[in-house]
């Protein structure tokens, strides 16, 4: 492609197009797939070339994954200027609207074989912290208290809300995108609600 | 060792064997890390001598994972008559049960590489679907109606439960491992009254 030549990128520039491209790929693999071969065939550059933007393939890999979570980060950080209730809401569609954009690669790398994948699970263990961190700051932000077990409940609690929103029905190209979304964000806030009140009155079966 | 020999067993005794070697060593491994040559080794047999009762390294796989599977299904299957109370107590001390004493596998089957191994896919799927139907079957026995999103509210319960057990810090060795335990099964239960409550009553974040 003209104008599209390997000498017209900054380092930065072409570091940053390497890793979108890794990025895109991910969306329909796992880590392991992810050929630098392929990589560099879609950059119009040689493998060689890849290689002196990054020192290995592990170094390539710690980049992508990198990248990738610091954007959920990034989309999962509200205003702190803004209202208890309304941060923990502005947490939960940030949460639910980066899932259901990236889902592929949020299952890749947290719940499919890329989040064990020994190059990056330091990376994916610290988001993982940095969102329980954010719940926990969300609750203290709405004045409730801190209780034995909470910390493993909050987990326990990111892992029902993964499941609930990698496989809600959304079609993001229907026109029904809009409400599906909504009623998904109430229903992980009213899981959130009930996750509170778990904690705070723990409930024992009863016959209806 | 005397009276090993492979000529002792019978063919059912000796498939047997293999299997119960391939789940001992899932316990600290990966699917894809299941050697058959060392579970050959282990039984005190040759590489073929395996291969005469399995037809191949797929083969084994599947018998070994539908082992695991099995007896994950029976451990969770409570006996028919009881009451709908303490028939739900009896499926999740039963869940709880299976997974503190098989957490490697659990993990290896459900959440890590192995639950999306090609060759055992359909197998962890159905074993998943297997526990769905037991929720909704306890769920009726509670007398508790049908609600929209049930399925998925479900399945996403599974995923919490699931990482409450597989992280509770219960120590099996230890005096307090049965209190442990029974904190924990109460803990599952009071998650499981809290998202019938949840699908019944919506709640909606408020500041405190």
């Amino acid at each position: 492609m003209p104008g599209k030549r390997a000498t017209r990128l900054t380092p930065d520039q072409r570091r940053e197009q390497l890793i979108g491209i890794g990025l895109e790929m991910l969306a329909d693999r796992s880590l392991d797939e992810l050929s630098t071969d392929e990589v560099a065939r879609r950059a119009g550059i040689s493998r060689g070339l890849l290689f002196h933007y990054f020192d290995s393939k592990r170094d390539f890999y710690r980049a992508v994954v990198r990248a990738a979570c610091d954007r959920f980060s990034a989309a999962t950080e509200p205003d702190g200027g803004l209202e208890p209730v309304a941060w923990m809401r502005a947490f939960i569609a940030g949460f639910v609207a980066y899932v259901l954009e990236h889902r592929q690669v949020y299952l890749a790398l947290v719940r499919g074989a890329a989040g064990s994948h020994p190059a990056v699970t330091d990376i994916v263990g610290e988001t993982r912290e940095t969102l329980a961190r954010r719940l926990r700051d969300g609750q203290r932000r709405l004045g409730v208290p801190d209780v034995p077990r909470q910390e493993l409940a909050l987990r326990a609690w990111m892992a029902f809300a993964e499941e609930a929103v990698t496989t809600w029905p959304v079609d993001d190209s229907g026109d029904g995108a809009a409400g599906a979304r909504d009623e998904l964000c109430a229903f992980i806030e009213a899981s959130f609600v009930g996750l509170l009140g778990l904690l705070d009155r723990p409930g024992r079966l009863t016959s209806r």
